[in-house]
Formats: structure tokens, sequence, C-alpha cells
């Protein structure tokens, strides 16, 4: 989500027609949350995060989509969730490169 | 969560430390993820739910929990997120014993 105020990544599966985690076939299930977890473990130690909010909704969006947050007390929604925070302010190049390369890096840390 | 306007679980791993699902090995991890996916299916089926919500936020409270929300488009949040819509009216006994029932046939169709 590129939002300045938070280190929001949507995990989004490509070619499914999936709507809820649970009609994933058990490989294609296991495979995302290994990749939720890695990411969640990552991001959340490169950017000292305070807490990770990890979930699926799909409430409006009904394509299946996972949100994972990396939290700060210093964040505009803590500690409520951070849906219905309308932010739209956009980060700055410098700060989309440095989550871009905090995501390539825990990327990188998964075994193939 | 004991409240009549949402079908509300919460998993909760007994005798661990753990504040993210990524602190769990991976033994655990696959083992709560695999409870997760038959508990969101089976309850959806049962309830006729329109969507399920998962979700660890534990901002507030950060013991490890899993919420397992049943969404309907009738229910008093709906499309929004449940948390921030403080329900305080619980169920009544028959409705309470018919979500234990849903609860543990789902349960039940766990391989163990």
């Amino acid at each position: 989500m590129n939002v300045a105020a938070f280190f929001w990544v949507l995990i989004i599966p490509r070619g499914m027609k999936a709507e809820e985690l649970h009609e994933l076939d058990e490989h294609t299930y296991t495979k995302i949350m290994t990749l939720v977890r890695h990411l969640s473990r990552g991001l959340k130690n490169m950017t000292s995060a305070y807490k990770v909010n990890v979930a699926t909704l799909g409430n409006q969006v009904r394509q299946l989509h996972i949100h994972i947050i990396l939290r700060h007390e210093q964040d505009p929604a803590w500690p409520k969730p951070v849906w219905g925070h309308h932010e739209t302010t956009l980060p700055n190049q410098d700060e989309t490169n440095r989550r871009m390369a905090y995501v390539n890096e825990a990327l990188a840390s998964i075994e193939p």
C-alpha cells in the first residue's frame, strides 16, 4: 500500500479465483503462509517494528489478498487497526526504495 | 469472543510466550495454520457466512491470538472490520450452544 504513514505490504496470489485463504489447495496455502512468515519476521527485524499485523479481510475487495503491516507505537493509527485511517500521503522516493530493498532482502531469505 | 453480534473465534496457543505468528517454530506454525484453515472453511460453510476475516493483530493484548470472524452483509460492522465496534450483548444460551457445536464439528474434520 503506497502510503507514507505505514509500511504495509499486500500479498496478492496471481492467477487464482480464490477469495478465502482456505480455498487455496494445501500446497499453495503452505507456500503462501511460508512467504507471510518470512516477510513478517524479516521486515519486523529490519524496521524494528513493535508489532506485525497479519490479516485477510477482503470484505470490500474480494480478490484474495493478505495484509502484512509493520506497526510502531508512533504510527497514526496505534494501537488501533490501520483500516479506517485514510492516509493518502505518498512515501518519498527514498522511503519507497528503502521499503523495496527490505522486501527484496526478506524474500531472499526464503529457501527455494 | 462472547458477543451476540458476531460469530468470532479466537485461537490462543497455550503455554507459549510467542507474540507473533512468525515466532512459532515451523511445526507449531503449520499445525496452527491447519487449524485456522479447517475452522475457517468449516464454520463458513456451516453458517453460510459471506466472508471470513482471519487476523493476528495483538496491538493491545500481546499474547499471540488469532481471530477468525464469520462475516455477514447484515452484521453491524459490515463491510468494515469488526474491531472498534464495541458490541457487548451476549449471545443467548441456544446461540452459544449452536456456535460450540459448529466449532466442535469443524475441529472433528481435522485429521489427527
